[in-house]
């Protein structure tokens, strides 16, 4: 008789969670598959909106919809699954109540107070359950980055993206900035924004370039919610961000303070948290330290004079400086995708 | 019978040709292997320093060394057999007396005066001779792209180095810059240096830094000429540039003119040119559009304020930018190593 293969069933997990990108914030991203002990699939699933059903239940409807008895079916899922009642009942329960007789689990629960009681209830209710590997537990923990930030540091995950000349130039002296990177470049940022639960952005920007900072390359269930840091209330009314389609929301008059903004967003419910901002806002978030992870955009161009990535305060040293890991480098299109997280 | 595998045979050559980087200047590096009709090597060798045995020749000696008879053997090189008597005898001579049957050639001469005499020859002498397919020719041209460059251009190839943050500076305000990159990357530099007939600087560089610039944190057989640009003979005597090992040409009074200089190193035999120099330079260099690849080891931090790669004059507008190919993106140690070549 063939067997479960459980590696695959957690690829096909892990795909399916990667469905629910910009559907189920504040929610994480989770992908369920059921397996039947001869390693045919019963049913699969994604979390859906919030307040909506979450992977394991969408799986077990699947498998019901598609006329499979469970009972005794194994259930491979990419974060554990939930033990406490929130806008939905535990998904713990669910699985019990059907009868599943083994869970496979990529991650757990990012929530240190809730880590392993999903895992104790199942195995309590007679179930084995199994953890995966580090490496799956990574691209799974990867997927719900935002989600674990906010449960583990009550903050969002701030990506802060950027688009350079070889030389590090965002900009002409003049600032004209269109175009250093190309099409597949602009595109692939929209995927990134359409991670994020807010993009963020500074007056300065919104005065300079008057952009949307909404995702329109690439397609969406939703639209990220948008910031702008406006002190001293420049925001022209016409600004075409102000426009639909998605919320904006302008924060000012006086400067917020930048961590204790992160914490407001965090409770809010974003996870992710991407900076499209101009110098001297991606220079307050870098020089403070916020910064979880650089998104450049690198063009294979010298441009000579002209505008930083970031105005950041001077260093007293080169060994003063933060040094960063380089995690991705990756061409798209003609210019190079680069991503770093701090040391 | 076991035949001849013609590509493994042709990837042993190529990486002999390797091993005579720092070797042959201002020959080019080539490999040769010779194989017995049921493919069994009877001898091997590369090109060895001017004036004395070509690659052919080496695996003639090496095969009788070794007690073989090579009448009715394959050559495989990774270049033209030359048919023209220069220091030493043509190697197509060498071949057709040994009595070799057939020639497969990695790439044809560079020189277009030249190109297809050294085949045509063998052939003339009933030698069947074959061209290795265009991704194997492309890997044998760039193992000699300064010889190229210097028989198709009469100038050498020009390889510009350089450290920079991200953010694309070389150093602080004041000029303080070690150690952006870290010492992989600086190992990494000495081998590019090993393959350059010269490295080029400027007296900037030399009283802001008094560099060695020779090879040091590799093996290498000789040391590539080191040659500053010294147009107002600010040149101290005690600089480290001129002392051993290795050649120093100190360059004026007067400012050289840069076509010009580039065409009398060609005359000189300088197939790779290794400009390592201050932003000043490198603008020049740049901005004359003289720059064949630029080798780019990127630090992944941010330094602000600082000194930038080049000086160059001022753009009209981003689409006046000279645009580049990244060639390859490749991590060494904890930075990238980006190599581009003009579009
Ligand atoms: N290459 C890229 O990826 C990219 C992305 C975005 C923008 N840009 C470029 O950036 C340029 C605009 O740069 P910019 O520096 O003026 O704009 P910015 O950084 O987006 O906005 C700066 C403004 O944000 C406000 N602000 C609010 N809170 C702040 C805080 N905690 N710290 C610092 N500032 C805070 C300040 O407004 P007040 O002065 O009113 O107090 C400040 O002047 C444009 O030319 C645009 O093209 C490039
Ligand atoms: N990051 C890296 O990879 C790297 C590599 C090398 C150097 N550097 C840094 O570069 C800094 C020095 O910069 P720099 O710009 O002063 O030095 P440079 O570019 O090496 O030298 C500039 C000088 O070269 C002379 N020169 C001769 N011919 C020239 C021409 N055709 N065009 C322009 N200049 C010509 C001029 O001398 P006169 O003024 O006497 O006429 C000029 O001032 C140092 O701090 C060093 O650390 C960095």
């Amino acid at each position: 008789m063939p067997v479960p293969d459980i590696d695959a069933a957690l690829r096909r997990a892990l795909s399916l969670a990667a469905q629910a990108i910009g559907l189920t914030d504040p929610n994480p991203r989770v992908g369920c598959v059921l397996l039947a002990a001869d390693g045919r699939e019963l049913g699969a699933g994604h979390t859906q909106p919030a307040g909506q059903a979450h992977a394991e239940v969408m799986a077990l409807r699947d498998a019901a919809a598609r006329g499979h008895d469970v009972r005794g079916a194994i259930a491979i899922v990419t974060l554990e699954p939930c033990s406490h009642h929130g806008r939905t009942p535990p998904c713990c329960d669910a699985l019990i109540a059907a009868g599943i007789a083994g869970v496979v689990v990529a991650v757990q629960d990012p929530n240190p107070q809730v880590a392993g009681q999903g895992i104790a209830r199942l195995r309590a209710a007679g179930i084995a359950v199994e953890l995966a590997d580090a490496s799956t537990a990574d691209v799974a923990r990867e997927l719900n980055i935002g989600f674990f930030s906010r449960m583990q540091r009550a903050r969002p995950f701030v990506r802060l993206k950027s688009a350079i000349s070889l030389d590090g130039r965002t900009a002409l002296p003049d600032g004209r900035s269109q175009w250093i990177t190309g099409e597949a470049a602009r595109t692939d940022g929209h995927a990134w924004r359409r991670r994020a639960g807010a993009v963020l952005t500074g007056i300065g920007t919104v005065l300079a370039d008057d952009p949307r900072l909404d995702v329109r390359l690439v397609p969406t269930a939703r639209q990220p919610l948008r910031i702008v840091l406006d002190p001293q209330q420049r925001m022209p009314a016409d600004a075409r961000i102000l426009q639909p389609p998605g919320e904006t929301r302008v924060i000012g008059p006086g400067r917020a303070d930048l961590p204790a903004l992160l914490a407001e967003l965090g409770s809010q419910g974003i996870n992710e948290l991407h900076v499209e901002a101009g110098p001297t806002l991606s220079g307050a978030f870098l020089d403070a330290g916020l910064v979880d992870e650089l998104l450049v955009y690198q063009a294979p161009l010298l441009i000579g004079e002209g505008r930083p990535l970031a105005t950041l305060s001077p260093l007293a040293g080169l060994d003063h400086a933060r040094r960063w890991r380089v995690v991705e480098a990756l061409p798209v299109g003609a210019d190079l995708r680069l991503r770093l997280r701090p040391t």
